[in-house]
């Protein structure tokens, strides 16, 4: 026996599939799993399945949530009038924890990449267009990653929205709080002395 | 919304279960778990549930397999006069990995631990005992951790089998493969010591 049993072997390749998961961790997590008692297995098992059937993408904005339109987009207590556009669904929950922002969401679903085959057609933009005909919104903030594909999406974005009668902004750019100058990269101090505020 | 869906603050909690896994590295499984096709978060669900239905403890040597008697107990080219104690099931995986055993397994089931409450009659000493009452078995060999709690198992265990006509010897302690003297400890380097060999 130099091999671990088909059901152990099936559950460590699973686990593999995680993100930043090795053959080592994969393994600890299977070998936790058969430790705990079989109401814990059965649990995260569920767990899994529930989150197929009971989470949804929201048909106005996009995120990931258990009814559509979701409780942020029917949240009476919102600026309607600002309409802030991610590229992931999970970093809405980022955004919220800062409590910074009290407008709508639009998740894009991913940025342009043409490396990868993604172009404007599979991202949400259509839908994006649709909830800027509505006169209401007056503010865009756009909210994507500072990467290469990041800026080559708000670039496009910036152009594709200037048909609309909105304000688009995107997230400031500068030192991180609490850094300090020895340890922020030199793009960074650029950016951050280009968008220097008066003080 | 400052907080997750129903459904995916469940998975989460969940996979905090897993050993190290704390919020932010559960949040990752979760998200990517979300991102990944349907059909890989059924494979993992699935996975999980076979293990429980499909693994059991073997009868005689407590190892988990997917029968009873395991594949190790009655393969018939392995040494059936020598027997290796270890405390966990998982154990064997490494001991077997080393092709170092040709002989049988006994898994303990745990060691000796007072703070905890496990006592002797927690361990699978019983079955030992009734294995070794076989004529059959010559040698004992305790492969357990190196721990206060693995020591006093193997001293307790060392007195309990001289009641019976085995060679009882415990896994060598020493440096390590590959270490230098520099980075190896003094309980590691005074057992090298005392266990010198000629050479």
């Amino acid at each position: 026996m130099d091999k671990y049993p088909e059901a152990l072997s099936e559950l460590i390749k699973r686990f593999q599939k995680l993100p930043g998961v090795g053959k080592r961790s994969a393994e600890r997590y299977a070998f936790h799993m058969l430790d705990m008692p079989k109401g814990d297995t059965h649990a995260l098992s569920e767990a899994l399945l529930t989150t197929l059937t009971k989470l949804q993408q929201c048909a106005l904005c996009g995120a990931l949530s258990d009814c559509s339109p979701c409780p942020l987009c029917t949240d009476s207590t919102r600026q309607t009038d600002k309409l802030c556009v991610v590229s992931h669904w999970k970093d809405i929950f980022n955004i919220e924890r800062t409590g910074e922002w009290k407008g709508l969401y639009h998740v894009l679903g991913g940025v342009l990449s043409p490396l990868e085959g993604i172009g404007p057609e599979s991202l949400r933009l259509l839908e994006l267009k649709q909830r800027l005909e509505s006169p209401q919104i007056k503010e865009v903030v756009i909210a994507i990653d500072s990467t290469l594909e990041g800026d080559t999406t708000a670039l496009y974005l910036k152009e594709e929205l200037q048909q609309f009668s909105v304000h688009v902004s995107r997230l400031a750019f500068g030192m991180p709080i609490g850094s300090s100058l020895e340890h922020v990269d030199g793009g960074t101090l650029a950016q951050a002395f280009s968008g220097r505020k008066s003080f």
